[in-house]
């Protein structure tokens, strides 16, 4: 019954739409001007699909550190679109799966695309999907070379398709030439210094008042020794969830979101998405 | 289910007559000189084929920048022949493929051609059959083992045989000892500078005037401080339709033209085919 | 016979909850004010994972040398949570898997984990299920990349799930990539010093009198010319074991000890959890 | 049926007697002393076989530049044998196979071979048979090591073998140590000036008249400098054949030889087989 | 009936309990210090098994130049233990097998020991058993992960297990991490110097008398210039053996052990196992 | 049929008995005291296994230049040993077999071996049976592994065994630590000079009389410069029957001999069997 129970696992791992929900629900905090110029951007790209005659398929790829919101973003471009197929493809609903098994679920999942007349495919986390790992470094060579041409396959008459993917290995995909197979590409910085974490906070509603806030704020400039903050999103609502076990929540959010500062390095990226 | 739509997925994708009209429907501008040029050097090809008594075998490689129009090309030589039967092999109808189907593949579509008197293939995209990525590097010598073969296996008595190959790496085929399997090579320059763009800009009826187009060449002159351009004429099409979505529509198209300027080295690439 | 002697083996190595027991069985010995503060910090993430609203899913990494007792801890923590699903998931429970069999067996836990509401995982000795060795260095990529999804694939509604894993090789999860999948890191010191030591070797009531004991430390101080130590305990259990069946109990003590002591290096690690 | 194509594929490919004589159809053009001799070793080493009662085997090597006549040449000397059991062991015959199926065709021909009292095998191109490529380099090992052996495994009693192999990569089967296994080798090299160039012209009956034909290698040494060639027979003849489809003959054969001559280096390799 | 044949292999590998005996068989000569040392720590790890509550596990590396006699010592050792279960896996029993087979029947051999109460398994040549070869170097990573686990996998209640393992390649183990998984290592020197060999000679029986015996040491210190050693046991019982069969028996042993002397440099490695 | 056909290729490779047969029937010429000297040492191996009861197991290694006459050697110590059971293993014998079916075909000789009471085994051209090849280097790990053991695996009670081993890679042999697992080594050289020549076409009979080969010596002598000559005595008799199809039979025998003495160095190797 142990292998009984292994071949219940392909089917669970399969059930795609629940995933998108899941990518939105967080929601999205508008907490910088950057933020809405990703969706401006993407929504450009759903018009260009709709209705250009030229160009009935067009390959974006947006790009930023672990955690900066990319899936989220990608999520609800692709929902905002009204297209009647839209389907993410992600690691996580490839789990278990050897490379020839992967490259079949990608070949399907765009054929099946081909077939409604306005698409959107999210091809999420690129580089787990490639199962690469810098030590080698190693990659699916398959995987690779099929993403490689299904980027760039016309779709069939009367048929339209918009690809979004995303990474945190924007530089790995240049070396393997996938950069070039996108036709554009769009970078999701972290959050870049506490006047965007005020306002993320504020909407997260942590702590008790602005006062409380500031004094966190203050707490970490103090740490960080700077006001910048390079920090995703998602660690943000991580260290906020931890603190609030914690009986000195300000302390452990500070302790937290400094670590993070460190490891990132606060000024390296941030402000303007083109520069990232 | 889900094994049996796989196994659907591969008829799917072997039409190759479709591609062929694909390949051909967006049609050639003939921007430069360059471009007759290439198709009268064709012709020529075609020609020796169909009369040579010592030479029933030509191979000809088409190679240039991503997008600069290769297979457009390719695939106008190979209509303009009118020889009865005319392949084109690209990756796009081996997805899912493994490295023995894709042999096996090849091996069929020339035996097939070695059954009429006139035949062209098309084998298009030569690096993304092979599997080529420059991490490592790797590619399927299986593949590459076959194309060397096949593309000097003399037909049968009496059978006449055009191979039109394209790539965008010429430089690792000549590593692979590719390049040396074949009898000529053509090179496909990307659009040069601003005189052929204002060429292409009014034949794709970008904008509304030539004042309007006048204009923009200018802000992308004073974007790139050159009336360079080395820009392929694919990036070009995708730049116009983009910026038809925009509200600033010469806006977003200096911004995206740019781009790939800088990306490419405005000077690097460009005239004359022979330098490339 | 010897093939079906084969098809036994699988089975007996699949026991896992007698593994969770065997791991705390040897009980904690509170040597050091850090073992308080990690059992501290286990329980905060435990106690994230029952109640926060956003954060459904907790990962933790708990490293440190061999034998520093992180297998005990973690089973400490995990059993302290009382949640109704508690499953370590070690490398014994897999001898004798390939690839594929370790991938399929880490997709049935996690599967199974996502049945009940409150769920712990125990991934014990990461670096082992990953076939990790240094010459190479060589690791299972299928293994890896199921773990880096495995540790972010969110839990569906209503299910919450805390992942703790140990590993020795830290740096070496960084370089794959793998420690960024996790949400915080415990440091699981070595015993650091003659003070330490003394009160383990009167919990485990080694040697005689204090008198005795402190005779031994002496001996050893004027071994290693060090009152740091730098030795897991497990490594200190074990002295004290073979000791015991030695004429020259203190004598076969101070020799193990202070070998150990010379091939850690007795500075290098120590007090901190934070610095390891 | 797509399947059954495939298998269409291997008989078709097999039929060995047809490519002797493709190989030795196009004819043997006497243009220097040096085929002279390279006939007459070939007619040496046939009589040995055929007369020593001490070497019952014997092999040799025939290697030089691409195209430079090395298979035309080798397909001759086994003609003029009249040894009963003739066969030319292509690539071109292997097209498809994998590394075991090779193994067993090139173990199934020499075991033939055994059979017959006077036999001469070819192994053509034997690099290619071996799946060379210089990228890594890679090649088959399996296959290497069956001709390892092959090569010197002498044939059963009263049985007599001349194997004749011939490659563009004399060098790299020195590092392979096959260059070893074999008992003589024979260089072919490329056309070497413009006195050998105007004796193939000639017989090729390639333009009108012996002015014209002075007048083509007068152009030729205006544009390459040199009245040095180092270009094989077989570009030579195609030079031709391409250059009659062009209205300007002349201009285009110059074209096409003289960027031979500088891909080539005109000096570079040349006269006396010996040397190359 | 040559597959037949194959199959008969295997299980005639298998007979363990007879590979005990042979490697006991040959004797423990007591030519130095160090044999009783060895023998007695053996003693005591064989105590603390049968002991200890604490520790139901220890496993104990044996590690010496070839021929140093590991093999004959671990053998020597066990059985003195007079434990139920003894078994020696080695090598020669697992001739023919591949990878997987080897994990298997490893898996097996550990699996019924933990059947009885007490028991040893000695792991003879573990490096070969590993399929380790300097160049590259390559070894069976599914085999070595296995023992990394079965070396450290806890009996289960009730059993309680030694390990003896033996290797000439301690610095290899030492880079895969293996060293590590050792509870103790002990060290098996070469016989160090003359004294010890004429100890050796006169058991040996070799030459008739102590003067005969001298006079070999006599010429062997002038050839070797030195009254150092640093030969196995192995190689001088040889040594004695080939030059029985020559006329100048004392020329033959002189000859061959002062090749040996000169091979592994006298002074390298010898007197206490401690410092090898 | 293609298959058919396969099938019969392994049967008609695997008669060994003949190839004993083939590797002695050219002779051994005594051209000079070396070649004395080999077989006096593979006769005191002989009876070494013969008679001594410590050592029922001895392998010899017997290496030297291409064409030495090491095949020939073994080949004639093993039939003089007048043993029940000789067998030859040679790479001959494996044509076509993969890996795994090398390593049952070594198991099985081996298992047969064990069953007669006297036994050679001679594993003829180690490295060709290894499949090593120096570019990489590549040579199949399970052959190696199979011949460490088989090298010393004990016969079982009342069985003795003298294995004899040739080849050219000494030094590979060493780097893979096989050399290590021969208890002796005997070295093949090269033809050394003149002298030895002479003698040897004496005995071919090759040309007329003592006159003429002295004045083809002096004419060798007058091309290479030097008495010496390192040619492997298989080269000597190939250039005999090659020179003897030639008009110039002397000219042909100078030339193929002085390229044989350039190739090898004539210095380098030669005289004393110890010295190589
Ligand atoms: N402005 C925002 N942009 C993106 N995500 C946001 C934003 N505001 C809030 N969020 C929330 O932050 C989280 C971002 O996580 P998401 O998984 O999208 O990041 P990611 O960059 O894809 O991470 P990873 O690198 O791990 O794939 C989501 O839970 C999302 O709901
Ligand atoms: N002069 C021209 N030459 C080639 N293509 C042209 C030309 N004028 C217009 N086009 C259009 O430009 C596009 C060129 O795209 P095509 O796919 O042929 O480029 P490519 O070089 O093969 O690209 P890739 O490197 O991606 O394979 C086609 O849509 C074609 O119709
Ligand atoms: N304070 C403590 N912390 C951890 N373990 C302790 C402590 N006190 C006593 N022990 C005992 O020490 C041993 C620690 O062994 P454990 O296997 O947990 O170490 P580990 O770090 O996981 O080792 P490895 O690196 O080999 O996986 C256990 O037997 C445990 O019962
Ligand atoms: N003297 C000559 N020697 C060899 N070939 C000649 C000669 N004269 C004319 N030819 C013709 O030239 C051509 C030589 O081609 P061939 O395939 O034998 O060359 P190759 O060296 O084997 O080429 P490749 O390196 O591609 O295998 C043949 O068509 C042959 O008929
Ligand atoms: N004091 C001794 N210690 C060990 N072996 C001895 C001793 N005295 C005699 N011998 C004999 O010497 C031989 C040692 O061989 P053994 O195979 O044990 O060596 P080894 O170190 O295991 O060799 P290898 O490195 O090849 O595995 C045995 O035949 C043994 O009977
Ligand atoms: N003194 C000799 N020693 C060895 N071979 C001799 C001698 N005299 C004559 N011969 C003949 O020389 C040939 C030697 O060939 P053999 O195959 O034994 O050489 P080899 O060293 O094994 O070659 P390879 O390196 O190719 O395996 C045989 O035909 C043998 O009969
Ligand atoms: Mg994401
Ligand atoms: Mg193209
Ligand atoms: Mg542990
Ligand atoms: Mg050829
Ligand atoms: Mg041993
Ligand atoms: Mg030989």
């Amino acid at each position: 019954d142990f292998f009984n129970a292994l071949q219940e696992v392909r089917p669970a791992f399969g059930v795609s739409e629940e995933e998108l929900e899941q990518a939105v629900q967080g929601g999205i905090i508008r907490y910088s001007e950057n933020i809405n110029s990703i969706l401006a951007e993407g929504h450009l790209f759903v018009e260009q699909v709709r209705k250009s005659e030229r160009t009935l398929l067009v390959s974006v790829l947006m790009h930023g550190p672990p955690g900066s919101g990319k899936t989220a973003l990608a999520a609800s471009i692709a929902k905002a679109s009204e297209f009647p197929f839209i389907k993410l493809v992600s690691p996580e609903a490839m789990v278990g799966f050897n490379e020839m098994s992967k490259v079949s679920y990608l070949s399907k999942v765009f054929m099946d695309a081909y077939k409604s007349p306005l698409n959107v495919v999210i091809v999420d986390n690129v580089e787990r999907i490639l199962e690469f790992v810098p030590i080698g470094p190693r990659f699916s060579n398959p995987v690779l070379q099929t993403l490689l041409v299904l980027l760039r396959k016309q779709p069939p008459l009367g048929r339209r398709l918009l690809i979004i993917a995303t990474t945190t290995e924007r530089s790995v995909l240049a070396q393997m030439d996938l950069l070039n197979a996108f036709d554009a590409d769009i970078a999701v910085p972290n959050v870049a210094n506490h006047d965007e974490l005020k306002h993320i906070l504020r909407e997260l509603k942590a702590f008790n008042s602005d006062e409380e806030r500031a004094d966190v704020l203050a707490r970490l400039r103090d740490t960080t020794l700077t006001p910048q903050l390079n920090v995703g999103i998602k660690k943000i609502v991580m260290g906020v969830e931890t603190a609030r076990q914690d009986k000195d929540m300000s302390g452990r959010f500070v302790n937290v979101i400094s670590r993070a500062v460190v490891e990132n390095g606060a000024d390296l990226q941030g402000g303007d998405p083109r520069l990232y």
